[in-house]
């Protein structure tokens, strides 16, 4: 970093590789204090990780990431990999003392979870768990709206993370217990119970639901959960694979005493806003809206990659010590108490009771 | 009857009272096999009622429910009136002979619907719970499709009834424990919870969340649950009176494995229909479409009071023998088991539990 | 009147004499200053119009306008007719001394409509000309606000009529020259051109394309216009019955310097208002907006039929002196003036120039 | 070009410099056959187009766009500078022997945009004319849809470009006669008259109104027309700068005897489609959907500026050979062309007539 630049190791290729790639790239483009150069990017298969390697723009390919750990080039770790590859090699990058970002679930359960935040903070460098929504500019503005504490007392949070591809497809890691941790609950539902984390507060309590559908999936299809959150706010929380009609539709809305806020993934560039009666159609590409130094004139909408651009141009601030990457962005901590969220749903579901959420502290 | 004419009793005269007149008023203008005319409406106040019989249209108003339960002349009796009103004079009527109709929700708990409907059914006449969602043009090609399988294996059912107007109320008997028996629940929850039950099928076990949040309110402004139904369904339930930003916000929808449906009572005469991966914005106003032939050509679409016109139409049509209230009109059967959900909604919440959910026979 | 009701004599018993008739019921169950009483329903055909006399409730029926035209006890004639039916019998009934209310268009041509306003006018009757969607609660609002200035200078004008069924339709009148005088432009256009006079003023120049393109039909399926207003204003008008994917799209925008609108009859509750930079969805169901007096609690809609009886409480209002018809109301004025803009379409359309619209005096 | 390469050098700086150089370096991420260096940037003021030199990229930088076209490293000059700019530098470019994309307008008339074509096309090189809506994955599948002849017989195109930030715009070269040429009209109209001759094929006839509201504004605020085509297609164009309530609201649909579609660009993913009666809302992010291959799985939007990174990429597949620039990019005939429309535009407000368009020959 002397010369203003990091080099970055990349575990994985598929759908979050390519995110991850691009977003370096645009990243770079953008003139962070710290630019990222693509050092190296792993995989199990040596043909694929070669393919892979040409496709997104990475100097080296390995299929060992043990190598990226011991390469002093690299000063960021990016664990884009499957569940079960979370833990292992983003401790091992921490404790060689590389700054780690990784792709979220953080890990399978709240035990793994916490051991990797634990000993990333122990190496005392910057960690940074992959909550990509958190970087869409409208959530960011819902998130200062709430901040501002325009809504008044706060009632509800619900959110819904429904999707329709389970229904029909092929055999895939993502249904496999031991790759995969669960299902729709930690590919889509880690997803909401992190922005309620983000908008809202802690949850202390959930009544839950979760179910498989489909034979031969041995991770859960769906959940559906109802929520407390510290603060008194009550809502539902929902995830589901197998939501025909429904492609990527992460929704989620806040009723407070003096007004309301309703967003979509699928509409990622609008924020409904009520302050007073009426929902407003806000289309969040105004100069003076989140991220949108980096875009275009009003109007111009902006893509779901892009969100990606603006979490590793964060990631590279907090590296350069301009901002700590809470609490606009997931640490660890965050990835950690979304996890105990995760795993007090799976408890609920399974003992028929209204479980509380106990969180660990980092040096307990 | 032997005019073709049926003498009704109106019991209450707020804003059931109105909806129901008109309804009488409209349903008989669409010849009716027989046709309803307006003997008398009763009340607690003598002015008020008064004047609501003036503005209503009926030729006699009364203080004294009893007086309509011995009148004659009378052969249908409505009940309008509020919840704690319900049990006694509908039970009464029924024993009278007169066939009834009464608003949701039936009783105030499952307890005291069962009376009633027990009393009713022994009664050996015709009666309908006010469940005037099914009467919309929607929710019924809604079930049609449901019914003809097009959906495939059902996966999903969420419902939310939310509404704002609780924030800031004046006070009302609808907040008061005695007179409500619930708030959100009974008032909201019970048309959603009865959605259920005509779309989906019999809910098997709650667990959920119930929560005042106003001071001074003795009923609950909001609950939040997780359902599932005997046929392996599973979802959500909510209602609120604090959902800034929403009005008359009755939604649901419901996921099978080739489709899906979803739809918005602030936009009743449309039904988002998926069969296959699209959702179609089907406006419900085409000749074929259910309760069409009583109105006008395509895109004309109808108002919510219309819904009770359907309603009215029909038990006047299950009275005259060609057909029975069920399975499109809601009997007292159905009143008294959408009470025993809403009772298990009450009962998790008190326990922390998931509750199943005990359906009595009518001759226990 | 001496007893406070006037009889009624309609003419037609199609679309408009059905939806004529359910709003005098339902304007006379709202207690208006004077109560209709349906004396007789008139139509060429002695057996449909038996029918429906008896379907829409009407005392007695005959074959000849000219008998209503007659009756002593007939105080208002109401011409729900064919386009070719408009201009004698409505002509004749004022001149009787009947109040008189006439479907839109007024005349088949500007030459007939101004014919028939000067005959009302110099009778000293009430006239009104049914131009229904003023008296949506939407549109009246959308006046409100134009009225207050709160939109600043306006700019822009734009309305779209658009509807499908023309692509198959069996034959009707409707597509018949003589007796329509114009197919989409009178039955749709005129709505629209009616709604720009009521909510900015008064055309003064068109430029237009008129085409005709089913095979057999006599008169236009669409036409497409640009439209200047006295005021500065400037935008479109369009009417199609061959747009497929629209069923009743009714539909107009309003841009001013500090604000706009924007309304869907298929939507007929919502107004889009934006007073400021972003639309808020407004549900027109509130206690404070236009004729919610009539109807329900918010966010219970009203339905398209309920224009009617608005309109019709508001012609009875008129003719017990309660107010003039207009502004809100539309007059044989307004019916004229809005021909001599549907004219000046046509003579573009076919000069290929853009046509100034002269307005003639009641008196000239 | 002979080791896979092509020099590029860009005139301008402001927006379009911002979204051609970061699609230039997304495109050559995409492995395009032929892959882009950023030679040089030139503009004006010296320390401007340094700046933008370092923001966006580019090798190096000049203020005299004669030293790009006298570059023999450069083989494709991008002429993304104001309409006052585009003849000169890019006819130069061309005789140089450089392939030329050029912003849209292509020229401030008819007139300048045929020497700017001719000149492109004698030169024997690529030329492709900046209508990057046709590279909205929403758009290039409506032209699938129509050129299957899914829609049947074609009745209708209307299209609008409507914003708002001419209402309160600080002075600008976009509101200067000389440099900008036009208004709205060069600015937004352009672009949707672009989309008419994609989609539909080419317009013959039109009659407008054109409009400056504003004091101080040269040119156009606003244009309204109708539009005929040469297949018989009728409907509107409209475009402008103070419709207040829209931010960037470029939206067409399309009627035909089978069905329609409906876009709108700040949704830009998503295509209405009805083939029947309902429109469907497809979101455009299927795998089989056009330029997917480049993008993520189902459901993860794309923003505007990609729709550069594809228009480029279809250039660089032109200029290797693999295909011409036609049918789906617009090639500097197609800028023509779109230009003799907007002169007629003018001509017709004008003129208050009718204008027919007439196309020239590249060799007349």
């Amino acid at each position: 970093m002397a010369d203003g630049t990091i080099g970055v190791g990349m575990l994985g290729y598929a759908f979050m590789g390519k995110a991850h790639s691009r977003a370096f790239r645009e990243a770079a483009a953008l003139h962070p204090p710290v630019v990222p150069r693509l050092v190296s990017i792993s995989g199990r298969t040596a043909e694929k990780v070669e393919a892979a390697r040409v496709e997104h723009g990475w100097a080296e390919a390995t299929t060992d990431w043990r190598e990226q750990v011991a390469d002093e080039r690299i000063g960021l770790f990016d664990n884009g990999g499957p569940n079960d590859l979370h833990a292992e090699p983003t401790i091992a990058a921490a404790r060689a003392g590389k700054h780690v970002f990784c792709e979220k679930p953080l890990g399978r359960t709240a035990a793994e979870s916490l051991e990797i935040w634990r000993a990333a903070a122990e190496a005392g460098i910057v960690h940074m768990c992959g909550f990509n929504y958190r970087f869409v500019p409208a959530v960011r503005l819902a998130r200062e709206i709430l901040e501002a504490g325009d809504l008044g007392e706060l009632f509800h949070f619900r959110a819904r993370y429904l999707q329709s591809w389970g229904v029909d497809a092929p055999p895939s890691w993502r249904f496999d217990r031991a790759a995969a941790g669960s299902g729709a609950l930690g590919d889509l539902g880690a997803h909401i119970v992190d922005l309620g984390r983000y908008l809202i507060g802690e949850p202390v309590a959930v009544s839950a639901v979760v179910k498989t559908f489909v034979d031969g999936h041995e991770v859960d299809d769906t959940f559906a959960a109802t929520v407390e959150f510290e603060s008194g706010v009550v809502g539902t929380l929902e995830a589901s694979r197998l939501a025909t009609g429904r492609i990527n539709h992460n929704t989620f809305e806040v009723n407070g005493s003096r007004g309301a806020l309703s967003f979509d993934v699928e509409r990622l560039n609008e924020l409904q806003v009520a302050e007073g009666k009426w929902f407003r159609r806000v289309l969040v590409t105004e100069p003076e809206h989140p991220f949108m130094r980096f875009w275009w004139p009003p109007g111009h909408i902006v893509g779901w990659g892009d969100t990606f651009t603006h979490e590793i141009h964060h990631l590279l601030e907090a590296i350069a010590g301009e901002h700590d990457v809470a609490p606009h962005g997931a640490t660890f901590e965050d990835g950690y108490r979304c996890a105990e969220v995760c795993d007090a749903i799976v408890r609920s579901a399974e003992s028929g009771r209204r479980e509380t959420i106990e969180y660990r502290e980092r040096s307990e």
